[in-house]
């Protein structure tokens, strides 16, 4: 008899979704969290607001949390890391570290969600400036000061007047390996874009990029308001480099629609830096032998009809693990890798009954 | 007790991941879709492959569909419509018409998979002549050229020498009442790009377009080698017109990036449509008392970390019924949604049990 127990790995957004729906579905789940809370990335980074409907992370994030802990059979383990797995489907033996304590947990089935990181905009693109200039910052540090109430330089503390975006900073790039399109950066800086015009009415704020991928509803939600409505200015061209200059940042380039260069004084530049493989998902895919992309992002074995199967039996991937995402994609993929799993466990008890 | 049986509508993508997963979690399912096969759009319209693959997919959906058939407690109703549907969660009772004949169907939970349409690019986009000129094709259309290895000139049966792509048509576009991106259409129109210049290498393929939304992978799979393997020429422009002239097709409007008009001269031209709710979306959201966002698509209620819930309980959709969609979008929310739907009877059997 199969054991009928799934862990899930990571507590963000795919993960509570795909514990959830193993939860909902009547099978006993533990779910691993390295962090000491659930929520992910967008309550680690403290996001002042989700894309592109503007909750809060915190309440969105803690009513699934809550949700999941009220549900029968459920284990939060947080501060918790898998340290080792023996077996095959449907008999994995895992070690969980748990607050420094060593616990054996036997699974039927496993769910990668260990998610992404934001690109380190300090290690190939520093003709941006993002270590070097104070007024340099990234989309996550942005949203941290909207999360505040507080968009500043933060060179001085006083609201910045002229704002700008870069795109594509860790994406779309061949030179640093990261080819592929970060795929959420357009909608989130762009939301972002809006929360500023709000919060700074006098500001100018424009946004720096190669195409919007403002895809689907986002279009209509996100793109059109932002220009119509809060008169976000966007620029199609190619940031070459950020200097300072009198106090302020010179942001230099090329307009590619103009066709001519560009030299413009902005007070605050923001690097919308691309997803990258989190730590975690490195790590916990080499640790349960599952195939990686070039990216290092867990690879799925049979897109596009199958979005979370792996090359393992048993082991499923959801939500930014896999790649670029959103969290219409996390929510998506953690649902199916959680049905997946628990079907797993039902065909292992027929073919071993 | 709750009936234990989810009844999913429609038979492609999305409905078929669907009802795998009810299947495949133990609960019965009815498959009711409207065809006489299985499969949806991709089969209905003929495509050659599947982006961004390129499966054959008549290979891989009928795989899926035998998968689905070979399951316990799997009915497929082919060529057939749900007529009306009374009572609410856990206990609807739907009426559908199976080859002229009518039958009831008890049901606990219903999964919406009813999918789009392509824009008609006759009603409100003229200007680029789909009904009056032959050699003016849309996406489909060359899909099914593609497929029987004979990509011509419809006016003459010549292979065409130079072929260009127009993108956002029916999308992106507020004087047709189509804000929204239709998400999947530059990702298909550059596999397809891709594949002409390989069956007729000596062919020139242009595509026009407004922003190049190859999100996430797709960067990397298509629209690198696109440019650089197979010499696709992706021009930056507004298409104004398009004309006859000296029996091949006059091409207008405007290089954005050069900034100047152009008229180039075409053999045929290939309108990549958008996504619209298919004949069946409308219907079934109405019938099911389904709320509709304003284009027609089946609402989500809880997005974007419930993709699949409406406003109904008991009644989740999934895939292009929900808007623009790709086939992982459909696989993903398939999955999501099978596995609420179950989660649903469960639930429903707690609170009457």
């Amino acid at each position: 008899m199969a054991n009928q127990r799934v862990v899930v790995i990571g507590g963000g957004p795919a993960g509570l979704r795909a514990a959830t729906t193993v939860a909902e579905l009547g099978r006993p789940v533990v779910l691993v969290e390295q962090r000491g809370f659930l929520g992910g990335t967008p309550i680690a980074e403290r996001y002042a607001s989700m894309t592109p409907y503007l909750e809060d992370p915190e309440a969105a994030l803690g009513a699934m949390a809550s949700h999941l802990a009220s549900l029968p059979d459920v284990e939060i383990l947080l501060s918790s890391e898998v340290r080792s797995c023996s077996g095959d489907a449907p008999a994995f033996s895992l070690e969980v570290e748990v607050a420094g304590q060593s616990r054996s947990v036997e699974a039927g089935a496993i769910v990668l969600a260990t998610g992404f990181q934001h690109f380190d905009p300090g290690r190939e693109t520093q003709m941006y400036g993002y270590y070097e200039y104070p007024d340099v910052v990234a989309l996550q540090d942005l949203e941290s000061m909207l999360k505040d109430g507080n968009v500043v330089r933060p060179s001085n503390g006083e609201p910045p007047g002229r704002i700008c975006f870069i795109q594509c900073v860790g994406s779309r790039d061949r030179q640093i390996g990261n080819e592929y399109c970060s795929k959420v950066c357009c909608g989130v800086a762009s939301k972002e874009a809006i929360e500023v015009r709000q919060a700074l009415p006098d500001s100018e704020v424009f946004i720096f990029y190669i195409d919007m991928r403002m895809y689907g509803y986002w279009e209509s939600q996100i793109y059109w308001p932002a220009q119509e409505k809060h008169h976000v200015q966007y620029v199609k061209g190619i940031v070459s480099e950020v200097l300072p200059r009198d106090g302020r940042l010179l942001v230099r380039g090329e307009d590619t629609t103009m066709g001519r260069p560009m030299e413009i004084p902005m007070d605050l530049v923001v690097l919308s830096v691309g997803m990258e493989p989190s730590p975690g998902t490195r790590a916990m895919a080499k640790l349960l032998g599952v195939a990686q992309n070039k990216y290092g992002f867990v690879e799925a074995a049979r897109p596009p009809l199958d979005t979370v199967g792996t090359n393992r039996p048993g082991i499923f991937a959801a939500g930014a693990a896999l790649g670029p995402a959103d969290l219409e994609d996390c929510a998506s993929t953690g649902g199916l890798a959680g049905a997946r799993a628990v079907a797993s466990l039902a065909t292992a008890a027929v073919t071993s009954g």
